[in-house]
């Protein structure tokens, strides 16, 4: 196939910020997505229906006219059950930060134990819980320590609906399959580099990301269970843009910039494997299914052409900036 | 003890590159030390004895008449046995890097046994090899994946003098014991940090080096090593400059600048770990006794008062640069 098109594809991990960030960013993944989880992380961060709503309308406004679903998140705190009713209509699940793991998470949790009587409300009213799943050990070993957190979580709360976000481990695919109510999300980078692209060459502070990129053997596991559109794993880009001047400097901050050019990458990646058949599963009905939402009418056309990425979008250098992929999106 | 004074510290690993730059570090090694091992790591590199005297020259110059003694090194190639014997006077020993791994390793070796005629004549005449020990593997596996490599040489050459040259696992401190002429450098910076330094928390390109940070238990084994004043073991900075321009940018190059400071930052954690009595061994002692030199005599003295490290030398950012430190060099 030298071409597919892509129905209701879904990003199901994003951060837009705020401010002019948002209006730089949000028309971008709005170009090809139908619709993405928004992340809350904003300073101060998205905690009260309130907020949410008032979000939710700068993203729909900086979309313009772009037929475009803002899955909206809360960020976890103690909520009481009348907030949590309240705000269930128009949220798609709760975001739980450990308190400072990552960028803007001050305020996070402190202990998993303090969480659980809204984790208990949670599971009653059938809202998702998504999880930033990293303890505060060796960076390498982050996610992995923080695995017997989510199976503590997944026992107690078996109507609990928990996506593990961002999973950068093969540890962490081996136990999709051991939860009934564990789901997941992988981004675009994790599919392709190791800590090898970030400090094995060079330091490139463009692939630098929390949770860090790991060994090779986790970064085969996660791109096989991609490939073959584990039913519990769906595309999660955690696209998070920051100034260049905030990643090439002393002091880079953590994320990859790549919404604007994730489905044309995946298109390459999943088609050199021979898995393009798969791709839709990964970028939209696992995640329809999983979460039973029904996103906005919209097919994304892509095509096994060579294009550039560009070197900047505003100010944000977007992953491989410059870099030639073979496929590109038909706009 | 609130004070110490070192006869004859030894750098038995320093990077102090050419011109401009070489006039900006030099004399701050010669301000710490009575003399050190210089890598020969140059662009073009330093691969005959009319280079090498004529580097000499330069760094010798550079130092004025600061009482510093330069070991000179060569870069590894096949040389032959005319050219060892009359190098041999005016060198310590040949810097072997497998080509490409490091910075201005290019032209290095691209297979061991391709090394193995000049190796064995270095074992004749009594010319140590000095190893950049790692291979091309996943970033954190490099060192130990090289382990092999040592343990060929070592047996295979059993009256060589080998140096494992700033070793950053507790697999390299074990093969210490297993060899009797395998010995070993240890950097300031890997007794004190970890990969979490360089990409826990923001990535922070001066401490981001090769061979990279490895983990806690890797620390812990080095700092034991040094602490007792492993006989086999000695201090070499591998204190490597680079323009700030070249650290703090996309593609920051690998090296972490130490030389003016390693003494007192030394004496500090020596201090801590009420070892100061060891200090002596670990940065001249053992230098001295294995490898059969004798340094200029040099005494300089370290006092326990704060200091607070420079942001810069010249265009140079040391590690730690604007951090207060617990002791200073007396000048």
């Amino acid at each position: 196939m030298n071409q597919i098109t892509l129905s209701k594809p879904l990003d199901m991990h994003l951060h837009l910020r705020d401010g002019q960030m948002l209006e730089t960013v949000a028309p971008l993944s709005a170009n090809s997505f139908a619709g993405a989880v928004i992340m809350p992380n904003l300073v101060p961060p998205v905690d009260s229906l309130e907020k949410c709503l008032s979000y939710r309308e700068r993203i729909i406004s900086a979309c313009a006219a772009n037929n475009f679903e803002p899955y909206m998140t809360l960020f976890f705190k103690n909520y009481a059950e009348k907030e949590l009713a309240a705000a269930k209509p128009h949220i798609i699940g709760i975001k739980l930060y450990p308190d400072g793991i990552t960028t803007n998470s001050q305020g996070g949790v402190k202990a998993i134990e303090d969480a659980e009587p809204t984790i208990e409300l949670m599971q009653e009213l059938g809202i998702p819980l998504l999880v930033h799943g990293e303890t505060a050990d060796f960076v390498m070993d982050r996610e992995e320590k923080f695995l017997s957190v989510y199976q503590q979580i997944a026992k107690k709360f078996p109507r609990l609906h928990i996506v593990m976000e961002h999973i950068t481990t093969r540890h962490a695919v081996a136990l999709l399959d051991r939860f009934e109510n564990l789901f997941a999300t992988v981004t675009l980078h994790h599919l392709l580099i190791t800590l090898d692209d970030v400090a094995g060459g060079m330091l490139n502070p463009h692939l630098f990301c929390k949770p860090i990129a790991k060994r090779p053997e986790d970064r085969d596991a996660l791109l096989e269970a991609a490939l073959s559109a584990h039913p519990k794993l769906s595309f999660g880009s955690d696209s998070a843009p920051h100034p260049q001047s905030k990643k090439e400097c002393c002091g880079c901050a953590a994320g990859v910039f790549t919404a604007p050019i994730a489905l044309p990458i995946l298109a390459a990646l999943f088609d050199r494997h021979g898995k393009l058949d798969n791709l839709q599963s990964f970028v939209s009905g696992n995640a329809v299914r999983n979460y039973r939402i029904n996103p906005p009418e919209k097919e994304v056309a892509l095509v096994k052409e060579p294009s550039l990425i560009p070197e900047k979008y505003g100010d944000v250098v977007p992953m491989w900036a410059g870099q030639e992929i073979s496929w590109r999106l038909v706009s």
